[in-house]
């Protein structure tokens, strides 16, 4: 068991050895008067059975939500709400967020809303939330297309991360989540990032190790600036164009999952850090190299160009209306608040259509 | 000029000398990327022109919001954050909601959640948001006919409190406001309460000192206890059963307003603070009248005790399923976690009923 101790709350990797500290939370002193376990029809069938096995606790109530990031919205938002009431949740109630960055981002975020805000656990159950969602309190829901539009930062009272979850997770879904990996060893961890170009596939990856040294990442950032008003964001290396790609495919009848675009946005941003900042061309090939390796070549119809730069205008982290970037120094170092202008964002979506 | 200073932020009270300290903030080394002022219909008409002539920062963009309680809920919630997004707010914006309590809870809420949080500023209008809403950081919305269900709490940049804007206020909201200070003095401030037993018309009132008497006292109960655990919970004597009642009337042709709900709350609750705790009759009788002196008695059609108990089940400061109360121990001191039963809670709306 690896436990990672952040401000308020700890994050606890394991196998069936995490089952005791969350008995432990749950059944101290009664203190919660309702436990709430949030799921989407994917977490119920495949982790919901073996949570609800280990945690001992049979009043739990259950609550759900549809799948897929195109739920991750104020309607179904909504329903969470509804079903909270419903279910005579109050302030001193815990939901637990079994699922992936859907339902840990949007559920985090309705029990925060909730009554002024209810305790909850997260517990992540794709790699995707395990590595990147289920640390630094960002929680929040995608609206009118674009991402994460509504939410707030708040920590849960803790997250547990139980890696054998990762079995029952498509391999597509397994490569989302893995994108995050790269872009933690890519702006800050040279050494993972020498270590990961070695793997070739994700079926044979020991997660328990790879998952604790890609949150020691996260962690080490957001400490130093929980809020995101500096080097936080160096954690969206990849996502001002990752993010618009993805928004635009929920619009097409090809969504590409969060990871997927994740991958294209970090060759894009790392053809602009060298065109507009020090990353080396050589650099460029091998982070190009390894990603498509992984991912391969994706491709987008006609390539809307005014769209996707209308999406980017869209971004949290533009100030004073410029687009506004993470790139990298060189493999393992990145900065933050890089603008590039809409010529060179083009070229850079040129330069991987015509990988 | 009074200014209360709180952990994180200033309250300011004045007349013409407070238009300086706003200019202050909007024009400190353009700090922000653009000022959005959030109105209803009425602010607009009788507050935005004065506001707009003074705060001399031209670029300001208005967002508006149809006026009333009615009226805070999650569309028109939903309406606020597609303004921000259509005004391309971001992160650096400034959001300042001048209005009654609606506005600042309804604005600070939506301000707060857009892009996980832009600043605000709360600039209440109304007696109501000056005397309550505008410290401790409550923002919220009702949802499904329940009241702030929806909510966090956030502290504003500042708050900026300007007692001529009252003289555009009908009496009967006047009215309303001022049972937030009785309330203030009952639970709190025995001289207080005496004093204002001296008032029996609020046209004459010198409101600076008697707003900031007022807010003294609540400013002293949540700093002691920022999010309601404990002694914040004294603050709701008289809305228990005031927001049932509110919550009711808005379901039928007659909709009080809050601060005349709270009133016969505090009618109800002073009762149930001499049956089951340790008011005396006389302080009972005492209130009774003071109350009944300014409001006048309300006519409830058929009191329909089955629904406003059930209205008070969902009270936010509900644990474990009971009905919580906050009671007066005598005249200017209140205790919280009461619990009543149901047959003593029908007793007490009987007693407002047969006087």
């Amino acid at each position: 068991m690896h436990i990672l101790t952040l401000e308020d709350y700890q994050v606890v990797v394991g196998e069936e050895d995490i089952w005791t500290p969350i008995r432990n939370v749950l059944h101290k002193g009664e203190m919660y008067s309702s436990v709430l376990i949030l799921v989407d029809e994917n977490t119920e069938q495949h982790c919901l059975p073996t949570f609800l096995d280990n945690i001992e606790y049979p009043k739990a109530k259950i609550i759900r939500v549809p799948a897929g990031e195109a739920n991750k919205n104020l309607d179904v938002c909504n329903s969470i709400w509804a079903q909270l009431l419903e279910q005579e949740a109050d302030r001193r109630s815990l939901v637990i967020n079994l699922g992936g960055g859907v339902v840990g981002d949007m559920g985090g975020f309705a029990a925060a809303t909730f009554k002024r805000g209810v305790d909850f656990i997260q517990f992540p159950t794709s790699l995707l939330a395990m590595v990147d969602a289920s640390i630094g309190g960002k929680l929040a829901i995608d609206y009118k297309q674009v991402k994460n539009t509504i939410g707030l930062f708040l920590n849960p009272q803790a997250v547990f991360i139980y890696p054998p979850f990762l079995k029952s997770l498509p391999d597509r879904e397994l490569r989302s989540g893995y994108a995050e990996i790269i872009k933690h060893a890519l702006i800050a961890d040279h050494g993972m990032w020498d270590g990961i170009q070695q793997i070739h596939r994700l079926d044979g990856v020991k997660w328990n190790q790879l998952i604790h040294r890609s949150l020691a990442v996260k962690k080490k950032i957001v400490e130093q600036d929980p809020k995101e008003k500096g080097i936080r964001k160096i954690l969206n290396f990849g996502h001002t164009i990752g993010h618009a790609l993805e928004s635009y495919s929920h619009m097409t009848n090809e969504p590409l999952l969060h990871g997927e675009a994740i991958a294209i946005g970090m060759i894009c941003e790392a053809y602009l850090s060298n065109k507009s900042f020090t990353l080396t061309v050589n650099s460029v090939q091998r982070i190009t190299d390894y990603i498509l390796k992984i991912y391969g070549k994706v491709n987008i119809d006609n390539w809307p160009f005014d769209k996707l730069l209308q999406l980017m205008m869209q971004d949290k982290k533009n100030e004073f209306g410029r687009i506004n970037f993470s790139l990298l120094r060189e493999e393992g170092v990145a900065v933050f608040n890089q603008n590039c202008d809409t010529g060179l964002i083009k070229e850079c979506l040129l330069y991987y259509r015509g990988l």
